[in-house]
């Protein structure tokens, strides 16, 4: 520290850092300086200026980039890891809605601690959730301190009713809480989706949402059976039928789109239309592949989103990663599709895109907001040393991440989770979710779901069919 | 301890054990009774026995579940890590051979070395190898003190005499080495494939296999232009071809078999062939999907293997065996295909039984080798704790191992590898690969693949061609 230097934060020094910038920059022996919560300097060590620091980090042996974005969760949905696997894709939200009916605001804030912790601890540093209860997800995200993009759920379900209190909800908490927590916290509204909301119900809340300066966060051409169902009802794709209402714009977060056509994607990239990306969920319901690639050859934004641990059934960013290349090479029979530079600027840059975070988010540049986490390359799978992007997204674990950082604030330090008490958390998940067993009537299993009473041969033939036994399980 | 109590070497108590019986049992409160290399008693605590025990491990908050098998990997390839991604399939091979034609017995050695460490660290107890230098890779298995199938692989490329010289090299392995280190090592003769051996290689490397009593590790029907290769020149299909020739029989195991139809199954079923089933590596490069569901229903043996790390990238099964059940739910447009305890089955007793190891390994039951394996679920992605098969499919990290037992010995603890020197092994491969880059004037590269000289954009038409780049390669 010499006598003329500036005093700042925090240095992290001698990493590997893939900046995710414009260029793709990999810097081979970095350093990132940090004050408050932006990034002031980066690049090669020997062009880092003498700073004096506070606090210092030596990342040597570690691969530094930008905080994973998780574009598409159900973050509360934690408590139902495991309780529908292996059951036909129609059948899951049954199963999922018989105990999800008695959820309550405490086991929403538990079930959204649970997904912090498991989020932070794997790099995932900004996520975007649409659920119920969703102040006390606030309240979740401020003790992690996360950056998070939250959407009160809207579900009409032929209730208009129901659909305009849940308008009102939604819109009350976006202007609660919209740019909260020095920003770490933004909204949207979460209209659920097209076969949930009607088109009065939909414009209703685009209105709403120009009004207070906030976007939409809506599941989109998901389900196998929506196309055919969206055609028979309105006469349009999901896509065109969303335009046709005025819906789509650029602060639009599509989440799916797995059923789009050409046209559709000419729509989305005219309207500036993003989406979240979820392989594994996805798959793990045998659904059909989304056009992930024909969307990014034509400009539309695309992020990745690991859907709620009910689907998926973790929060791993890293490992959605690795899912999203391995199946779109699959798909397409062809090794060179969204290589590993391509995915992990998914996970980062264009994730902070979808959610209009650009100039906040998603790469390590100056001026930026310090959302930053290190990865321990010094691993066997991780091990010859070389290759940074590809080792990320084709061999590293969740459980690589050594250090997280969040708006300047070091959250995680050497595998250490530092804003939650990790024992205490895990103890009132267990808790949380035996109660809500109990209360279903279902007992615990350490082998496969929860008996009795999971309806895993259910026949549910058409949407129509669907909702009436959504309406009877939501009301019994 | 009472006076009356039975001395034995390790008692594992209070854990949940996913037992992989014949009855597929779980038990929730459960303990495993080990002297010397077996399993002696097993089952819930309040049935365990009264034993006296040199050695104790608290399973509170663990799984207990058989060591994994790896059926089909390269282990010296964990070198080649990261050195051909994202690069059309055709050009792959021709990647790996640039650098790997220098490769010598000590790299192997070194390789060999950090598979074992990756595999151990991350669950597996067993693999079965196929490549060369074998001699090495024996030298670190007795080292690491892991259980293997190695096979010395055996290419004869048009040229009869090479390939005499490697049936040679490889029936002298196997005839060195096989049930040596207390049975924990057994061999099979490694013909690479059928468009890099001939009919007459093959016939003899069956006979030779026939008089010393050991198996056959090939490729089988792999690369998307095998089918109409092999019926151009042969008339048949892969499965027909080595039919035809005698080669089939219940002690070989064919890596891959992406390219079977009903009739081959037929056959496979019959012969009692056994499939090394690798997702990953077939994903990576744009292959089509295996038809393992199809195998599986007609009874045809299928464990699951890692392939080498140069096209996987990992040695890790936990990701391997959800790779599987994704692949092929997505594949089917099912999500009730391969359930998580079927997975678990193929990743350890269909696994040892492809390698006629079901009498030793592959399940949890009294009289079997103790090859054991302790997941720690105290994790926010293993919580809330239930449903443990699907846990680890779906949600599980290779990280989350925190015990590992092979033949009786503990050779992981609390994460913690004891066999292995793991700071060393890691210094070695590092040292290994830089070495193997140099010689072949290759730079070291964070960035993305070694560089100059890696030619991707190589558009290798035929299988003609490939073999003539091949040699050229080898050659120079």
């Amino acid at each position: 520290m010499s006598w003329c230097s500036i005093l700042v934060d925090l240095l992290i020094k001698n990493g590997v850092i893939i900046t995710v910038n414009s260029k793709n920059e990999v810097i081979s022996d970095g350093g990132v300086v940090i004050d408050a919560d932006k990034i002031i300097d980066i690049g090669p060590m020997s062009k880092i200026q003498n700073y004096s620091f506070n606090n210092e980090i030596d990342a040597k042996g570690m691969v530094i980039i930008p905080g994973l974005i998780n574009t598409h969760t159900h973050l509360a949905m934690t408590l139902f890891r495991g309780v529908a696997d292996d059951v036909p894709g129609i059948n899951w939200l049954p199963i999922i809605w018989s105990i999800e009916k008695n959820i309550t605001a405490e086991h929403c804030y538990v079930g959204a601690l649970l997904g912090c912790l498991e989020m932070i601890t794997t790099g995932t540093t900004t996520f975007a959730d649409q659920y119920w209860h969703m102040d006390r997800v606030v309240k979740a995200v401020n003790e992690a301190g996360m950056r998070a993009n939250l959407a009160q759920g809207i579900l009409e379900l032929n209730e208009p009713d129901k659909g305009e209190r849940e308008l009102t909800e939604s819109v009350a908490f976006a202007k609660k809480w919209n740019n909260s927590s020095n920003g770490r916290i933004t909204c949207k509204l979460g209209p659920h989706s097209i076969y949930t909301c009607s088109p009065t119900l939909l414009q209703k809340t685009r209105e709403a949402a120009d009004e207070i300066d906030v976007g939409l966060h809506i599941h989109v051409a998901e389900a196998p059976n929506e196309p055919k169902m969206t055609k028979e009802k309105h006469g349009e794709t999901s896509i065109e039928h969303l335009h046709n209402l005025g819906i789509l714009k650029d602060d639009v977060l599509a989440a799916h789109c797995v059923f789009v056509n050409k046209a559709d994607m000419k729509i989305m990239k005219q309207t500036n239309t993003s989406v979240a990306h979820c392989p594994t969920a996805m798959m793990k319901y045998g659904n059909e592949v989304a056009p992930i690639p024909e969307l990014l050859e034509k400009e539309v934004m695309v992020g990745i989103g690991t859907d709620g641990c009910g689907s998926n059934n973790n929060l791993d960013m890293i490992e959605e990663m690795r899912t999203a290349a391995f199946l779109h090479k699959q798909n397409k029979r062809e090794g060179t599709v969204l290589p590993a530079q391509q995915i992990i600027r998914m996970a980062t840059i264009l994730g902070a895109k979808s959610l209009g975070l650009e100039n906040e988010i998603g790469s390590l540049e100056v001026g930026k907001k310090a959302d930053i986490i290190m990865l321990d390359f010094k691993k066997p799978h991780l091990t010859p040393f070389h290759n940074c992007p590809s080792h990320i997204v084709y061999s590293a674990f969740g459980s690589d991440v050594d250090t997280v950082i969040i708006d300047g604030n070091v959250v995680m330090k050497n595998g250490q989770i530092i804003t939650l008490d990790e024992s205490k958390v895990l103890t009132l998940a267990q808790e949380a979710f035996e109660e809500l067993l109990e209360i279903g009537g279902y007992s615990l299993s350490y082998e496969k779901n929860p008996k009795p009473g999971f309806k895993t041969n259910l026949t549910v033939k058409s949407f129509q069919t669907f909702l009436k036994l959504q309406q009877k399980l939501k009301g019994g």
